[in-house]
């Protein structure tokens, strides 16, 4: 399996955030919705092996994560405003989700939980290896990477310091893309040709 | 300067198309938006040395084309919307424009011109070498690529088989980009890093 986590720094944790205005009301959830597409669409088809982790630490009721499944999801177009309607539809069950953590399924694949970056962390390293994508990184294309590979991204503003931090003591290893510094949604896109080009 | 193409078979050809229904009335809009991220963004800058050329087949005004110039463009944003609404911008000139196929700019890095594909191609292999990108090509990494690369790809539906024949007799050669068929975004996001890594 092939995870990602991406950390939104604010991204909206309201259903009230604005479809006509994803980057604006909804804290860059066009990033967003293109990490879910890079993540988990191919031409014709979905990567079932894939699934992605927004964490969404916006305004006014973080911190929440929304998970796309590839094996499971059914029905969601492979665009912003239709991938925003269904992480707003998540977002309006957000009210009775438990405080403990557990995922709560909002539709075929999809699933809300109330957890910090941190908590999802230490939930994804119990079944898999973590990976910190960050410039700064050895060459993805030169490393060996562990099955169940967990790859962690910040957004349009990278993650914060501490959260490098964090992430760094956890991961197996800190890995760079290219001689640039790519869009989250291209990061995605390029360590799934290198996965798809070794298994 | 790295160039792409995209053969966009029903990509509206009138600025009548909804924002709302970017998939729908747009003719698949929002993949010729997410083709024009790809080929123009970086995080936090943009690619001067990029453009990309959508050339519009859809109802009810084809053939129309339109570019956006990494080098020139200014104050448009990176998500589908904003560029969606740029197009329709450009469409909205569309009346003007000479039957010759001459470029109109409408906007700092965006121009729009009446012509066919094959025009199209024919106009870009006079500044650069064509490559078409076919899952059936050679593998992209084991290539050389001479300079000035201008790049053809399909959209959703893949290009119409005469126009693949039109496109490999012009062609240097055919490249494939890994073992999956990926969408037009994610191939574009793929071949600029392979450029970046060598150049």
């Amino acid at each position: 399996m092939r995870k990602f986590i991406i950390y939104s720094g604010k991204g909206a944790t309201t259903p009230d955030f604005i479809i006509k205005d994803l980057p604006g009301s909804g804290g860059r959830m066009d990033l967003n919705a293109r990490c879910v597409i890079s993540t988990l669409w191919l031409s014709g088809s979905m990567r079932e092996d894939s699934s992605i982790y927004i964490s969404l630490n916006g305004e006014p009721d973080a911190p929440l994560v929304i998970t796309f499944n590839g094996g499971e999801l059914r029905k969601v177009s492979p665009d912003e405003r239709s991938i925003s309607i269904w992480i707003k539809k998540a977002l309006e069950r957000k009210d009775i989700i438990s405080k403990k953590g557990n995922w709560l399924e909002t539709h075929d694949g999809i699933a809300i939980a109330r957890k910090t970056f941190e908590e999802l962390l230490e939930e994804r390293m119990k079944k898999g290896s973590l990976y910190l994508l960050h410039e700064t990184g050895k060459d993805v294309r030169k490393e060996k990477l562990n099955v169940d590979p967990v790859f962690v991204l910040g957004d349009h503003m990278g993650l914060p310091e501490e959260k490098v931090h964090t992430v760094e003591k956890l991961a197996e290893e800190k890995l760079s893309l290219g001689p640039e510094t790519y869009l989250s949604s291209q990061c995605i896109t390029i360590v799934q040709n290198e996965l798809d080009r070794r298994y």
